[in-house]
């Protein structure tokens, strides 16, 4: 196995030093921000700077998913927020599970130029991965299995070999890590994968998404999740529109925690929703 | 099988119009596009406009792929583009790729809002797609085989069946197609497999890719691309890029073809090149 690259080591380090493996998922949805939000210059900006300032401490990496800033504004957003995440030590993860050919996989590449790891496609196999493969300190998180119903239609199907398409994908994955910097998503919502995934790739990290919205097992989550102590658990929607919920917000308030502007209130909720994922999937890491 | 949709009901109308199934590759690479272009506002856009209006007798539709508009400007070109393929009624297909889950897919899915057709990766499966196929009128379509040469690592992988990946790929596009408005990428450098697909699913068009600067076999492509009468086969530098052959280049005012203005050559040399595809591609539809 290659030693870890750049982007991994850097993960490593933010892990251990914070104590976390959180990832929060930055899906800034436009419909979903705080209405007084959305008159501003880049709300989607305005928006994710509140959230990195409450939920950075407990943020082993962040995770914008590319769908939410698919236009003009919402590139600025993400690059705003991208330097703000590194302002605060804070590597990024681009979920933007891109897989194309030739020139064009080299194009989708320049995205990382100012991230440090990306999501990618695997169906249209090796050449299409490798410019994002190739790209120095660089990660490289591959498809492998999702959480969403429809993630059996293929990845489930059975080869010829007997193993599911999923396995296959794993090792194919483990043969392109030439150089440390490839991991997988496998989804938490499928607890006996991800334990077969851990056995049979034992030196990939793992991003899981699927714990808090999705309904994912948090504790194999963190079980197989990690590699030699590397790898990442992904929260968005629970993390940050954890304030959409009235309790949360009232709670809040109560208890008087919130030394932030009038209208911040979703951030504290996020803060909080971020800081308790991270103290539960501790837990199950301590064990 | 369901009835067309009006997607297709309105590329079958252009393609009858015209006669002609050839689409228009705009993959604006900035660092291709002509010296005296990239010092305007948004020069992807000056470089299409000039494109498309060189070549849209010639075009069943535009393909622009995302790849190359991914910026704050991008996104902005790409929206001009759009509007003004639309202003000659020639259809756009964003060649995206995309793939993704629940409220994710959902936000990819607003890509559709302003272009006609999109390309989808299959990986996922149905509920990832399921929101690019729910859109009333617009095209989907569906990754199956494709022209790379690690195209083999996931879709020719055999299943218990006996099958390839690529086939059960296409099966399931079938049953996906309940609103006629599926079709497949299918590459042209694999013609055994193009004929092979047609076979499998008779109804469903395809966009075939990798005719021109890949080398594919345009006879294949027309002969097993449409369905009846209805499919796209795609060139893209091979025809905006063309001007960057010497000997075109130099052709085209020795021949004194061009009124254009000074510098707007490369154009002149993109429809021409569209023109001689239609040509070689309507040779193969009338045998």
């Amino acid at each position: 196995m290659p030693e870890r690259n750049a982007f991994f080591r850097r993960l490593r380090e933010r892990i251990d030093a914070r104590d976390t493996v959180v990832s929060v998922g930055l899906d800034a949805d436009l419909d979903r921000i705080p209405e007084h939000l959305r008159e501003r210059d880049l709300p989607r900006w305005a928006f994710n700077r509140r959230i990195i300032d409450a939920t950075h401490e407990y943020a082993a990496c962040y995770k914008p998913n590319a769908a939410f800033y698919e236009d003009s504004e919402g590139w600025r957003s993400l690059r705003e927020t991208v330097a703000y995440a590194h302002g605060k030590d804070v590597p990024v993860l681009l979920d933007a599970k891109r897989g194309d050919v030739g020139n064009t996989a080299r194009k989708y590449a320049d995205l990382l130029e100012y991230v440090d790891a990306i999501t990618a496609n695997p169906y249209l196999g090796r050449d299409s991965l490798e410019p994002f493969l190739s790209r120095e300190g660089k990660g490289v998180f591959v498809l492998c299995r999702t959480s969403n119903p429809g993630g059996a239609d293929l990845q489930d199907l059975k080869l010829e070999s007997g193993e599911p398409l999923y396995r296959r994908v794993a090792a194919l994955a483990e043969l392109w890590n030439q150089r440390g910097n490839v991991g997988l998503v496998v989804g938490a919502t499928a607890p006996d994968e991800l334990a077969e995934l851990r056995e049979a790739v034992p030196d990939l990290p793992f991003l899981v998404p699927g714990v808090g919205a999705q309904g994912g097992d948090a504790e194999a989550a963190v079980e197989h999740g990690l590699a030699d102590g590397v790898g990442l658990v992904n929260s968005s929607r629970g993390i940050i529109f954890a304030g959409e919920d009235g309790a949360t917000h009232a709670g809040s308030t109560d208890r008087g925690v919130d030394s932030r502007k009038a209208g911040d209130e979703f951030a504290t909720a996020a803060g909080r929703a971020a800081k308790r994922l991270r103290d539960r999937l501790n837990r199950h890491r301590e064990e």
